[in-house]
């Protein structure tokens, strides 16, 4: 049975729908988002994060469509534009919303139905994450010795989800320690309940915690999905990565960054934009005020880990050490097929 | 005006009271322990911590002399050792309450009136106590040039309190960052809402985010307490003062650890045990649930340093290296006169 969060944006006859992760897994709500722009706010708003917003942003596109298929077919094509812009805007770290809104605007200017176009590219694009995610899921599991202990950060979704079925079709075992990652807490929430949901033994602990743990031996790898990686080996991905990563390389555990690609429009960390959201949510825990309301919270949404202190970068087209990332793209793996 | 927290255990005529740092600042509620059990069982359950512990188990001793000042001098001897070890077995990592249980009964030992020398030693231990925790402060101080940026961790207590207080004495300005402290909060709680008290410009971040801010050149210096030192250098504190100090180690920040003094019973970490108290409170925030159910907590309550990520311990006879520890129970600081 595939984890609850594994199909968590879906697309209706007049919305997108998409589960929200803020209160997941103490409630299963779903937010309804009739229109791209409340597909963004809900993007904003940490409705749904991780993989969550791809799977938004594609739909959301298709929305959009919907929405401005009655006008000539150049107006009608800005404001696909305009609405793209906007889904990307929403959020600036990831690739992933920019990958979204170019794999439907790809088969939108192929021509074709509007509507038609838009939901073909969507689905594909839906598709194309999900393939690729497997695969750099078998090739994650493939690094992960029977019996593995992993510590783990945030919530990678589909890397994760992947990554764990990979390892339990190859027949092996493996346990997780996991941070809880504030202030959204998506670690005690979305990473737990899914590896419980796939049956895996799994610890939390809060993100103070790793560095002892690291030391302690109680871990074999330090596992993280990262939002990007720069082609010089920069890790960009949510806060607490970077002091995970650091420990690990001063205790000898390696650390394995799990992304699709390494983005060949970031050469190094200077490329890659930090969103910092507001500070007022460090103060807050799950709605409920957690501090002193006497200072300022400070919330960079991410951090970045220089290559010194990555051991590997797991792609879907496999395992690259991070000095040597662009043979990614080179003209060897050009030749596998895209869909 | 002296902070909230600075005078948050005390003596009565018939209890020892105890302001509750579990839910301080967001209200202000006095625990009242009648017996010296009652004052053990609330430092357990973490109703104070830091410093307080120390403060509360002197007291607990005059409370347990005054329950037992009708038996026969000896038996009332045995009693007070009695409770001075269950006091002492409340939490294993720190030695305050030790040192309390001592100041007492080396007081009783002197002979006299039993509740009269239990109430002068613990008078006297809490005298000396903040007499240390001054010169320490005075100590920091002098290392922190104005305008500096200090990273801490935890809640530091009297040791904060009394270097903030040398810092401002000498008309210098400084800042803070501070985590929050999960799962207590107790940055987020305790150290922000006194640092704001004490008119100390404070940003709070989340666990995960020290290495960012250490990263980003934000911070000049990581200052922490320590629950214990070791002779050869092990910083022993608060679980993720660790991964904080292998990650200003990493960034060129040098970690000063506070203790008063170094511990001669402890040789090295493996001298000191490590509390591990109940995983269920990594799953809960202030009481509420926020992790998934279906998963296990793991609560180790420190973690150990070791002396190669520390640049300096300073103690209430100043800045050591921590591997020149030796020098502080040396000859010539021994001559300096103690109360």
């Amino acid at each position: 049975m595939s984890p609850t969060l594994d199909r968590s944006v879906r697309l209706t006859e007049d919305a997108v729908i998409i589960l929200d992760r803020r209160r997941f897994p103490f409630e299963r709500v779903w937010v309804r988002c009739a229109t791209a722009e409340e597909v963004a706010v809900a993007i904003e708003d940490m409705v749904t994060q991780s993989s969550g917003p791809y799977y938004a942003a594609l739909y959301a596109m298709v929305l959009a469509a919907r929405a401005h298929a009655h006008l000539p077919a150049a107006a009608a094509r800005a404001a696909l534009g305009t609405a793209g812009d906007r889904l990307i805007a929403s959020r600036p770290t990831n690739n992933h919303l920019r990958k979204a809104v170019a794999a439907v605007l790809a088969e939108v200017d192929s021509g074709d139905d509007l509507v038609a176009a838009a939901t073909r590219g969507a689905e594909a694009g839906d598709a194309r994450y999900r393939a690729d995610s497997r695969a750099l899921g078998e090739h994650s599991a493939a690094l992960l010795p029977d019996g593995a202990r992993v510590l783990t950060h945030c919530w990678a979704d589909a890397y994760l989800i992947e990554t764990v079925a990979a390892v339990q079709r190859a027949g092996k075992d493996v346990s997780f320690v996991c941070t809880e990652t504030r202030p959204y807490l998506q670690g005690a929430r979305l990473t737990a309940e899914t590896l419980a949901e796939m049956g895996v033994d799994t610890t939390l602990i809060t993100d103070g915690m790793g560095a002892s743990v690291l030391s302690a031996g109680m871990v074999d790898v330090l596992l993280t999905a990262a939002d990007r990686v720069t082609m010089d080996g920069h890790v960009v991905n949510k806060v607490g990565t970077l002091g995970l990563a650091v420990a690990a390389h001063a205790f000898g555990v390696p650390f394995l960054a799990q992304v699709q690609a390494p983005d060949l429009a970031a050469r190094t960390a200077a490329d890659v934009p930090i969103e910092h959201r507001d500070g007022e949510e460090v103060k807050h825990t799950l709605g409920a005020r957690t501090a002193s309301a006497r200072v300022r919270g400070f919330y960079p949404a991410f951090d970045v880990t220089p290559p010194r202190f990555v051991r590997t970068v797991v792609t879907d087209r496999g395992p690259f050490a991070p000095d040597a990332l662009a043979a990614y793209h080179s003209a060897v793996y050009n030749r596998r097929e895209q869909p």
